[in-house]
């Protein structure tokens, strides 16, 4: 898993950062998943390696401007490069409004099939190599959040080991994979176990909307990998965090502890942090949640 | 009068060039108004001296995304700004829809009045300072040019000969402003004539959308001061042009020839001619119109 953070910001642009957008890469599935669209995001993508044809699904937290007001040109440049491939968005009850009317306003052409599911608290989602849980948090518009467990990885075969006893690739390799142990003509008896690696447990991401602390964020986040979550300001500001339906960097790492997560990532952060002001948070959040990062535009993390 | 290019591509934003947005200052308003409005036209003010907040008018040539997607995020952000000025858009039908949808579904509050106007062919817009006639172009879906003429300012007095004479600012000043002589007490004559710079005629630019050649660019065009045409691809791909209802270098230089313009400036550049190839566009059009010029993101041109 890696997250590619293309906008960091709150509210609006600023030189330092833009607005909310986190890609989420998944080895097993091979394409992107792509967490809020805030404007620009698609020229972000210009100065990445990410391709706009790798998208597979957009997942919106929330319906406000700095989330999802690059959508429509987004869809419109993926469809300009001629992708094929079916592209869904997830997102709350009104998501399909402003699209349908971005994209018919517009004569938007799409060269692939779009799809629109209105998400709901409690929901889940699940796919081949994964499986996804909604879950509503406490901001001043419907906001929710998104747990995205990788399922784990089945055993890999020791082909290395079977190929020096001279065992070829056939029928055998397959029993052997599904646990099964199985007896050569030789009379040798191959054990299952010894010729299987550890499974490999998938990994767990927790990313959150725009949220004041809540019960929700902390059940997302339960023994997560990394959760990401918003850090608007410093608790210094704690009363406006709170009329705003926003986070400080304490909230943040209070929910990240009550988790029990491995690693919490501060992102969409106000415009009055400067880069190096935001240290500010990272000193607020590191007592309370020692393995805590602020991301800024193209930081990634491998997970 | 100074045109500010904050995008000059074509259908999609790339590194180069971003999407179509063109700022015109008149020196008499002393606001700005924004000719269309890509997506991240806001995120190009933060890279110059412009401001957000000294935006009067927004004048929208048609509805295609790579012209409009940039609309709700700068509304937006002109309100987080506390910008309590009115702002007016003047579009196609259509345009309304999309600013509600997209303003409604985000939440997104505005500090300021909006206005919406729809424009039609061969409409005036009648200003203080300014008059503005809308003609429809030629192109694949409602697309529109401007001609905006300034009015011409009243001569200025030349105060400093009066000062010397000993004549000092009061009805007097006012008398010759407008044309009469004045009779001083000791029996002098003043000639207004005499103590009057020259009338400065105001500047007229032609600001034209996506279009194919046709009668109505070179009606907007004629004698103007300063024509700014799209150029999406040279003539070696006239058919293509055609097709897609836009302009050669070559077409743009006819219609300025044909309508006497002084100056010509390509905008709105296919993504295939990278900063050097664009040159072959003026390559083409200089021998049919020398004084062309090719415009890139944050080129400024004093009319």
């Amino acid at each position: 898993m890696e997250l590619y953070f293309l906008g960091t910001g709150a509210g609006m642009p600023f030189k330092e950062r833009n607005t909310s957008a986190v890609a989420l890469r998944m080895e097993k599935s091979g394409g992107i998943w792509l967490f809020d669209c805030g404007e620009a995001t698609q020229h972000q993508f210009l100065h990445s390696s990410l391709k706009l044809g790798k998208i597979k699904k957009i997942w919106v937290t929330h319906l406000h401007g700095d989330h999802i007001f690059g959508l429509p040109g987004l869809l419109g440049s993926r469809s300009f490069m001629q992708s094929e491939d079916d592209l869904t968005l997830y997102g709350p009850d009104g998501l399909d409004r402003f699209v349908s009317a971005s994209l018919e306003t517009s004569g938007t052409f799409l060269s692939y099939p779009l799809h629109i599911e209105t998400i709901e608290d409690g929901c889940w989602y699940e796919f081949e190599h994964s499986r996804v849980l909604v879950k509503k948090l406490n901001h001043t518009v419907p906001s929710y959040g998104f747990r995205i467990e990788e399922k784990s990885r089945p055993p890999r075969l020791k082909a290395d080991l079977l190929k020096k006893k001279g065992v070829l690739p056939g029928p055998l390799y397959n029993e052997l994979k599904n646990g099964r142990d199985v007896t050569l003509e030789s009379g040798e008896v191959l054990k299952s176990a010894h010729y299987l690696h550890k499974p490999e447990k998938g990994k767990t991401a927790a990313i959150l909307g725009d949220t004041s602390p809540c019960e929700a964020a902390v059940e997302l986040a339960k023994d997560a990998d990394v959760l990401v979550h918003e850090s608007t300001f410093s608790s210094q500001l704690k009363d406006h965090a709170e009329k705003f339906g926003h986070s400080t960097a304490m909230h943040a790492a209070h929910t990240a502890r009550d988790a029990n997560a491995k690693m919490l990532i501060l992102t969409h952060i106000s415009a009055r942090y400067h880069k190096e002001e935001s240290q500010i948070l990272l000193d607020e959040a590191q007592p309370i949640f020692r393995n805590t990062y602020i991301a800024n535009d193209f930081s990634s993390f491998k997970i």
